[in-house]
């Protein structure tokens, strides 16, 4: 099978570097290699042309660059923003992503339950927050079943506590991260319009490169580095710094913010004619996550008694590639801790299909790519029965 | 200025991607771009070359891939290792890189000197061990003055050590980590032969990808991850791995061990060279580290009197790009601590050159490297009588 035989549907795991941005990047890892802090001329010409890339990542997220400090990745991101709760409390949800559960755990800390669409309610959060709470972690949407998180809300919920610890003379401060990487090129990711005051985006996820990321951060949160050393990164981030990867991050980040409306449309389309293809005929699929808030390219669907992972080798057998939930959850070999957050019962969570469309995708190979799986949910039905 | 008119004498701060590890990078970041964690077959097959990457990495230092852990780049790595320390206590000495000082420094610890030639001497790190030490970090090479440590009878000490501890009940255990950056293709880097417990390399620093690089340890050694997750390198880095980055690394690496002979021997003659000419009439430059116990491409001169600051940028003027120390050093500002530690006054240390000779040097170019550095070391002088 070649390359143009396959059909993607699996855009949340990774996404290929768009033709753009490895042209930017290339030059950096030949000519421009110098390290940009030497003190000499063509080392300070990438000096500039990093700290120029930076600029354009934070204007495009409504920041300003000396806040943003780049990582190798949004797992790094996310511990690196869950160091600001240094003593105190972590309030995140059941459905975060791996990163922010294992990391929570470092920490005293709640799990706030969510609806069976995946939803957090903001009255929940509020009622998590305890008096040495420093810090909240919400995923903007979420990696498996694409909900998307009333994150505004919350913020003025953060911002009252705020107030009120203001009231009360609690010193201890409050703060709310959101893991926006999923988000990126499909929804609004302008971090005042989301009220956060950290917010985590990973190059890899957007059609730039993977081992790039970053770590937005209001400049009055209180960070505390994780990997020390030389000084880089205003001392957040020793390490020399990665320069071909944040230049390609820029051109990825502003394409993709540029053409947010267009695509967000193209696929919200897409992923509702394959929706319905799906689920017009026999056997039921039942569609999780909620049918309004929620990522345009994202379709998860659960057929009951169906064996799931087999069906993703019957369908990669047919170019499909589609995943049964996130890649780090398939490496460890364990069932999806969202879906058991949910409600799902294991039978549920074994019979469900995670499809998250992107760039890769157009109309034909969609439809292509319902009939496929309608065949072949068939053919495992019945070879189940 | 062209880059073809550059002579560049700093090696040890950066190092170009050689075309080989360019070309055999780029299609990771576009078409084989999948999550290697993903359960469908392409993302299986990328899964395979980057573990057969991790296995070629293992291989050119005698290594099981097993026991690697890939990182974001050699401060990272250091960080990691220095995490063996737990609750003990770490030595290592005063000419180290930034990054294991500033590691070093959120633990107890012992910072050993060392002789004026920049050598440590092994039973200086034999006083230094306590009852509770469990981690001694030397750096295989010094980055500033090249000088290379004994670090096979350091090794045998804490052997003697570790046996020591066994007949006296103290379960402390006790491990020597290396960062063997500045070494690669330049000197022995095989683990069995160094001794050690734990060494770190970067893909960045031997003409492979930056924000590339490992942290090899004994399987024995008990490490504890600085980024959780999803569980990636056997839950000791978590994050999506950074798959043509560690492609690029085992290339370069490869290719660096199957040329350090012919390479090492190259080098060394250029520098002799090159420090020959400038040694050879007044002004007087004296020369750094020891003079045997050397890296091939390491020349480290100083002239007391000379503001090297402003000859770095009269060397940029005419195409020669050198440094007064590392990168990180440029970067903050400050004077070197390692030529402090060697015992330089402060107008020897701002008198103080590195060059660090490469592949992108040969004959011709340091001969003109030569000439350019001493018309402009005497115009310096001149200026500044």
């Amino acid at each position: 099978m070649t390359t143009s035989d396959i059909i993607y549907l699996d855009h949340a795991a990774a996404t290929p570097c768009r033709q753009e941005v490895v042209e930017v990047m290339l030059p950096y890892l030949s000519e421009k290699f110098y390290n940009p802090s030497s003190p000499y001329a063509p080392a300070v010409e990438i000096r500039r042309e990093y700290e120029a890339a930076k600029h354009r990542i934070a204007m495009a997220i409504g920041a300003k660059p000396t806040d943003l400090t780049m990582t190798a990745g949004a797992t790094e991101s996310i511990n690196l923003a869950m160091m600001a709760a240094h003593d105190g409390h972590v309030v995140t949800t059941t459905i975060e992503h791996a990163a922010v559960l294992a990391s929570a755990k470092l920490y005293n800390h709640t799990f706030v339950e969510v609806s069976p669409k995946g939803l957090v309610a903001p009255e929940s959060i509020a009622a998590a927050l305890r008096p040495d709470t420093r810090l909240v972690s919400i995923g903007l949407a979420n990696n498996e079943i694409g909900t998307i998180q009333p994150l505004r809300q919350i913020a003025e919920i953060i911002q009252r506590k705020r107030d009120q610890r203001l009231r009360d003379g609690n010193t201890t401060p409050l703060w709310l991260h959101t893991d926006a990487s999923q988000g990126v090129g499909q929804i609004d990711i302008n971090i005042a319009r989301l009220g956060v005051d950290m917010l985590t985006l990973n190059a890899g996820k957007c059609y730039g490169p993977k081992q790039t990321a970053l770590l937005w951060h209001r400049p009055d949160v209180q960070l505390h580095p994780i990997i020390v050393g030389g000084g880089q990164e205003s001392s957040l981030r020793s390490g020399t710094e990665n320069v071909a990867g944040v230049i390609g991050f820029a051109v990825a980040l502003e394409l993709a913010e540029r053409e947010r409306k267009d695509e967000s449309r193209r696929l919200a389309s897409l992923r509702d004619m394959l929706q319905h293809e799906l689920t017009q005929a026999p056997p039921d699929m039942s569609v999780s996550g909620h049918s309004k808030k929620r990522l345009p390219g994202s379709l998860h669907v659960t057929i009951a008694g169906l064996d799931a992972e087999r069906l993703v080798f019957a369908l990669e057998a047919r170019g499909v590639m589609v995943a049964t939930g996130s890649a780090c959850a398939a490496n460890s070999g364990t069932r999806s801790h969202v879906l058991t957050a949910l409600g799902m019962s294991d039978a549920q969570a074994d019979g469900s299909l995670r499809m998250t469309l992107g760039r890769l995708n157009d109309e034909a190979s969609i439809r292509r790519a319902a009939q496929i799986i309608r065949e072949e949910v068939a053919r495992e039905m019945e070879r189940q029965r």
